[in-house]
């Protein structure tokens, strides 16, 4: 079976993990077309935070209660560049990801593209998923905010997450470089060729939706025969984690599952949606108009749990698991 | 007093501890000429170890026992790496170093020259001497060297240093891009406006001698009214440390310390000789045509030790200390 899913960091990582233990052989393969949104230059190294999460997660390597960087991290060369008075200094810049920095940012300056560099360090990590970079290209994205004097200013996504822990209110998002960029190689073919297509309970905004934001993407949701299935990160009208509801505050959709279904939208019944089915927790109520809803347990609270999710995701999508 | 010491590495940088020592007060102006031959990049950072030994020898951040790199250090970033089979893996790259080649390769990166970078970096060191790398355009000391299949192959002075301990035979040294370049701002200026040069007892070859490969330096030596003194490197037929003996057997120059004299040469007696005076050990005997030889204590067994060293070189150089 080819599953493809549409991940960002934490969440989509750990919804990967649920679905390679649902789908362990040879037989199947599982592809995860992963936001680069929030890829930033830092003290002149690019950092991919969604490929790294998802990349440490799935082949061991991830601090589990962090939910990102390395397990066993230490942070000496963060100190010393805060003792050179180095700016950012509130970027996580661990010791051990520092190493796979600066491979990264060595094979990008050699001219390989991104997707190159990824299955480069993936020899390493054997994730067991194809891990896809959504682009190539540079799309950033940049948030809009009041400074101190009431002027609109853009802001890297990174400084407004981590350094204003998505506490100063965002006027709107923007992608920067979206529209001039194209899919990553094998993305699009992914999705046509899939067996089923989900998208994981991911920020819909900075994460699924920076995905969407990529030229091709959308059409090829659109396009593919396979069913399409959504997994709410919106629990009892909160954010499964992460700071989800302050993104979609800026966007005008509120923070509740039925909500995000909507914005997300049905193949069928609308000229741009990408759903064919949408799961909601058990408890929560959705009427999106052409998708079939489903209600089950959300909470990715074990690998089993997570599996029986993505169990359900496949089924809505037309394809059993035994 | 103005004094001008050319410079490499550990020896180096030990000198100028006593040379600051010797003349503490804000009336006196050392500065240092640095060699960057050195110089490599190394898994996509600039690395300049002579500079940073020199930084953080006179700052107070240097691991005294190796005698480069930084105190307390730890190698995480370096592990790291091996464990993705990233070359070269022979390396010490530790993790408070890291944090100094990411300012510096950013910095460059952004434009700056090694200069400005080199006194962006002593604002934190507060070195207390001013370190001049010998010239801002890149040039790298290559050793030739013999194959396995006895054919001749250039490779950079650090993979012949550190990777193989200087004991695979050299057969001559090149350095790359000096015939390009131009002195480092000040350099020429900083000697010819002198009232004393010292040769630090540093490497003659690959320190001291890349130096001197930099265009207009080995003029101005010549043409400045300071006094010119050398520090012999080599006691008793030995080098003080280091591997400058495999260094001279490849330029063909005995291990001995009027040897080397001769080789630096008068600068009265020869059409490029440097030397008006020159340092050798206790016990050990040089003739130097047309250079004042004086025998004197010369291990750097300590700070004092060390002054003492400085304030007969500069004696010999026409400046008496009180």
């Amino acid at each position: 079976m080819k599953v493809v899913v549409l991940v960002g960091g934490v969440g989509g990582a750990r919804f990967l993990v649920g679905l390679k233990a649902l789908l362990p052989g040879a037989e199947h393969e599982i592809t995860a077309v992963v936001n680069t949104g929030d890829d930033v230059w830092m003290h002149g190294l690019r950092i991919c935070p969604d490929l790294d999460t998802c990349m440490y997660t799935l082949g061991g390597g991830i601090d589990t209660e962090r939910g990102w960087g390395r397990s066993g991290e230490s942070w000496t060369v963060k100190e010393e560049l805060a003792a050179y008075g180095a700016d950012p200094d509130w970027f996580g810049l661990g010791d051990r990801d520092t190493a796979t920095h600066l491979i990264r940012t060595r094979m990008l300056r050699a001219g390989y593209p991104l997707s190159a560099v990824t299955e480069a360090l993936c020899d390493r990590w054997q994730p067991g998923v194809r891990l896809l970079p959504m682009s190539d290209d540079r799309v950033e994205t940049h948030v809009v905010v009041e400074d101190a004097d009431g002027a609109e200013k853009a802001i890297h996504f990174q400084e407004w997450w981590v350094r204003h822990k998505a506490q100063l209110p965002a006027r709107s998002f923007a992608s920067i470089g979206a529209e001039q960029a194209t899919a990553g190689p094998g993305v699009v073919d992914a999705i046509t060729s899939a067996d089923a297509v989900l998208l994981a309970p991911s920020n819909p905004v900075v994460s699924v939706g920076t995905i969407l934001n990529v030229p091709g993407v959308r059409d090829a949701l659109r396009k593919t025969e396979a069913g399409v299935v959504g997994l709410s990160p919106i629990v009892g009208g909160k954010p499964l984690r992460g700071m989800a509801d302050a993104c979609l505050d800026a966007i005008g959709v509120e923070t509740s599952a039925e909500a995000v279904g909507r914005h997300y939208g049905s193949r069928q019944c609308s000229d741009s949606g990408i759903l064919d089915g949408w799961l909601v927790q058990t408890g929560d109520r959705a009427d999106v108009p052409g998708v079939a809803v489903r209600a089950v347990p959300l909470l990715m609270s074990s690998v089993d749990a997570t599996a029986e999710m993505a169990r359900i995701a496949l089924d809505l999508a037309g394809v059993g698991v035994d």
